[in-house]
């Protein structure tokens, strides 16, 4: 009951940063931005178990960002971007901060420049 | 030394995209996004103890997204916004994929409302 409680306040953008907040689920994601993988092709490149590699599968599917099609035995998936254009919404209200950031940024370089020019 | 291990292999992005997983950590950022707060001002608004609001506190810390300066019992916060630019750059490497999608529904919407127009 408290789980199933604990489940429903999970609200998509929590998922979805949850899902990239592993570097084995941030690196399928990049391998299926290329095309279509079966579990196999995904699990490959790491040095885990299949059954380990395919609960990541699980986790990015879960959160909307990989959609599986199922053929006899083969599970094929492929990426769904959908979410991540929504986490890089949230993202975006944020931006003018780091703008600001790289602003001051240049304006130290200019003032350093000219310091160095003047010598 | 199994977690000293551990650590050292959480990347930033993992600890940027883990603070992000969780309503009430983004919830906190938004009112930083206004200016500096209090550890006290930022765990108002939450039904939680001041001890669970301090840890989210803590773990948008050392995601490098907030800073914390201490001034006798207070600790005032800023927002530290440069790791959300890293984050925003790792997902604008899958913008084509949700801009593809826009512009398939653009299309869908264009010939949905040219058949109507023939009716």
């Amino acid at each position: 009951m408290l789980n199933h409680m604990v489940e429903q306040q999970v609200s998509p953008l929590d998922r979805v940063f949850g899902a990239l907040s592993d570097p084995t689920r941030r690196a399928m994601l990049r391998r299926l931005a290329g095309g279509t993988r079966t579990v196999g092709e995904l699990a490959e490149p790491f040095d885990m178990s299949f059954a380990a590699a395919a609960k990541h599968v699980k986790v990015l599917e879960e959160a909307g960002l990989l959609r599986r099609t199922i053929e006899g035995r083969t599970h094929r998936c492929r990426i769904e971007a959908g979410p991540l254009g929504q986490a890089d919404r949230w993202l975006a209200y944020y931006e003018r901060f780091w703008s600001l950031r790289l602003d001051n940024l240049e304006r130290a370089l200019v003032r350093h420049s000219r310091k160095r020019s003047r010598k």
